[in-house]
């Protein structure tokens, strides 16, 4: 049994959580942990809006997980707020023990305690394994995700 | 050819807008404009957000296009912005005038304007005219859109 903590990111966390989002067959060409300057000056906006939640799982002092939750306003659905989840990564000795389930269970938990009427998130049609995952959280698969680059 | 501006929404654009959103096949079970009080304080939380932008397309004095823009800040892609469209409509008897791709190209411009490194929108998987829509604008379907209602 794995035992860890679920909280708020801090600025101490950006290295470890830009490693994991390197550390993954698209982030790869992606994200440079490198040079952290661009990722903390990313990290104080999103730090100093309430509607952005950036959290990690902390195991063993490290940061061993981690997505972002964004809470957003609409008119659709009766004004309905939706929770948007980004970013989310689980490091690859820590997959399997119920730790990734475990922190989408808290951004879900999170985003009904704000109001949400729902949450989404995209994944890349790439990712089988994490489709699987969502869907056994009980997700639906019902929308197709379009991105354009600049 | 028809003549019509995009500009921010008003308040006053609210009605029109639901209209919009609950004249369609998915949103006829959805939404509901005989009641505008939620919808109004949804607008009024959406307005006072420099992140948020509701914008309509006026022609003839009416609101007949809309869709909303939400600028999301992240870590990754080296603290990237991103510009995230919802909701977009545009009323029948404006369908097919290119007024729908000019409200896309705006969202695009004003999303490159504010830094973003992409945009992003998902669209219901069965909505198959407005995926050819997204494609020729440029948009990849590279996604799959997970949603989890409460």
């Amino acid at each position: 049994m794995t035992d860890y903590t679920i909280r708020r990111a801090q600025r101490d966390d950006v290295g470890a959580i830009v490693q994991m989002l390197a550390d993954d067959q698209l982030g790869a060409t992606r994200d440079d942990p490198s040079d952290l300057e661009p990722y903390l000056r990313a990290f104080d906006k999103i730090d100093a809006d309430p509607d952005q939640l950036l959290v990690v799982v902390v195991s063993g002092g490290e940061p061993v997980g981690t997505l972002q939750l964004t809470i957003i306003p609409g008119l659709a659905r009766h004004g309905a707020l939706r929770g948007q989840i980004e970013a989310v990564r689980v490091r690859a000795d820590h997959r399997g023990s119920g730790l990734g389930a475990d922190l989408m269970h808290w951004a879900i938990d999170e985003s009904k305690r704000r109001g949400c009427a729902l949450v989404q998130l995209t994944s890349d049609v790439s990712r089988t394994d994490a489709h699987r995952f969502y869907e056994r959280l009980g997700f639906t698969p019902s929308h197709t995700g379009f991105k354009l680059k600049f």
